[in-house]
């Protein structure tokens, strides 16, 4: 907890997505591109990289804030704080071009409605600039809220390559063809401060003491850590696998904002044991859940069970759930605020 | 087509549907409100009673700006233009108390994106202000905004009582003892200006006339039909059945700003027909349907199907599609665009 009053960080990221269409060349690679190239594309976010780890398929920045990942032809930045991810975009665009990369095929650009909106800069000053900006760039994305607009939700601005291929006659049927693809976040905030106090330097030795004894290290085996322990507190973690597969976990540890977000792109029938072990790790008061999957995800199908079930054991209770059905991914949103004393599982 | 292009009229409407917790006195009836009330409440929308009809179940007003309905615990009022039906809430509630009702049970204030938002008066200037509004009211009330922000949508506002009754332990399974409760809503734009003649008294002679021939009355058939033609153009419809269900058509049809909107609660398994009945009468360009049903309706089960359908072969495209799940009612929201010349079924 921090002892003065007027600290804030604001840990719910932005989070950027951006797949492009495959090219006839091998070599056409958005890791190609120079470390300094993205140290000039990160300077326009206003962060920087503080480590890094790689394998055959993927590279993982871990970030002053959050994380950034590079695929052969994806591209994620998720950036908390006051950072300005959109501004870096033109200049994205342009090195993926220049890579064999001209055409993007799906965007996603995400968030949680923030606690300090107003603490924001442009062109992040609220979800209208955002989605102002976005246009100017994607004449045919689409902006979308989540969950409560007048309480908490989550915003989601998106454009799809197919929703421009449709002509008439020909309906919407795209992405069939393209690789199964899904993501899963959970966003979570009131977290248990027992559970928060590894995260913090004055209890811990190191990042790694961080990631085990808090069982970060046991949510998804095989994967390689590369994770950092912010001084005075605050934790960022990426992982990797063999299969290029990631996940990335962000901890903003203060008992006045506390915030933790988990994110993976594993591929999973059914998600509701991972979400049970992130919420029993990390302990949260309240958190959200969104699914992306598209149409050939694993994913996809079990989507519908998570969506009609309701646990009436459990104590949580869940307070908003919405299904979007876009071109070519669906998306489940769902919320849940915990009620009870004893059992934590959904 | 209007010869002055000045000319404008904000067809979308504004909807409120309230319903109040049954009381163990047989007399509670709303429909014990007087006309004069009536006429007050309707003062403050600045709108007024143009028609009437009732059967033993229902009251059913046309009015200068759409329509109202009272059934003995249920409210609706749908109002055009620049009306204010927030205004006239909080003498609603009074005269819903001195009649017995003294607690809401659930509240849905809805409408479509205004084409011309500027022309809306306070507290309708924008959804922000309207919640801001109805937060004074329902504290506990959520807001929600459905379809793509930036293009094309539909707000909507609901309270409802079980959220407030949840506690540690007590799962979200309020509504199976309520009353099935459905309504479809399909709000139609750029509409076949031949369909739209029939509404302008140039070419007609009378209401019953542009209901006949326009097919309005085989749309619902057993619906006793109280309609209105407007000078110099424009027509309002309520149908009102022997179980108390209603339907209610406005239409706009000057080419510039044409709009219709088709409302029922009748209860039926699938409403696939009935929408493909319902866009062949009227043959819009683009058309929002909503569906609202909850646990105990038989509409809540087949709606899964309208979701999951996508139908290739016809010539609408769904741009949009998503669901809610709220606590006693599920909510389904798509939007179709017309994509082609010849089939004109969903």
């Amino acid at each position: 907890m921090s002892g003065n009053e007027e600290h804030f960080f604001e840990g719910a990221e932005k989070l950027l997505e951006i797949w492009f269409e495959e090219t006839s060349c091998n070599n056409d690679d958005l890791r190609n591109i120079s470390r300094s190239d993205w140290e000039d594309v990160l300077s326009q976010v206003n962060c920087e990289i503080i480590s890094f780890s790689k394998n055959d398929l993927i590279d993982a920045f871990v970030l002053s804030e959050s994380s950034m990942f590079v695929s052969k032809r994806r591209w994620i930045l998720k950036t908390c704080g006051t950072t300005t991810p959109l501004k870096c975009l033109s200049q994205l665009i342009k090195l993926a071009s220049l890579n064999g990369y001209k055409i993007i095929t799906d965007l996603f650009y995400s968030r949680k409605n923030f606690i300090r909106p107003e603490a924001q800069v442009t062109p992040h000053k609220g979800f209208t600039e955002e989605v102002s900006y976005l246009d100017t760039l994607f004449p045919n994305g689409r902006s979308y809220c989540l969950g409560s607009m007048n309480l908490e939700c989550w915003y989601l601005y998106t454009f799809s390559r197919s929703d421009m291929k449709l002509s008439p006659g020909h309906m919407i049927n795209e992405g069939v063809e393209s690789d199964p693809d899904q993501t899963i976040e959970i966003l979570m905030q009131n977290l248990d401060q027992n559970a928060m106090s590894v995260f913090n330097k004055k209890n811990i030795l190191s990042a790694s003491d961080a990631t085990s004894m808090s069982g970060i290290d046991k949510i998804l085996p095989n994967m390689h850590i590369d994770d950092f322990l912010f001084d005075p507190c605050g934790y960022s973690m990426n992982g990797i696998n063999e299969k290029g597969e990631y996940m990335t976990i962000h901890i903003t540890p203060e008992n006045l904002f506390s915030y933790v977000s988990f994110e993976t792109n594993v591929a999973m029938t059914n998600y509701r044991n991972l979400i049970n072990q992130v919420i029993n790790t990390f302990k949260p008061g309240k958190f959200i859940v969104t699914i992306f999957a598209n149409k050939c995800s694993l994913a996809y199908e079990t989507m519908k069970e998570l969506e009609v079930e309701y646990s009436k054991e459990s104590h949580w209770k869940r307070t908003d759930m919405q299904c979007c059905n876009f071109p070519s991914y669906n998306l489940l949103f769902a919320q849940y605020s915990y009620n009870g004393k004893n059992n934590c599982s959904i």
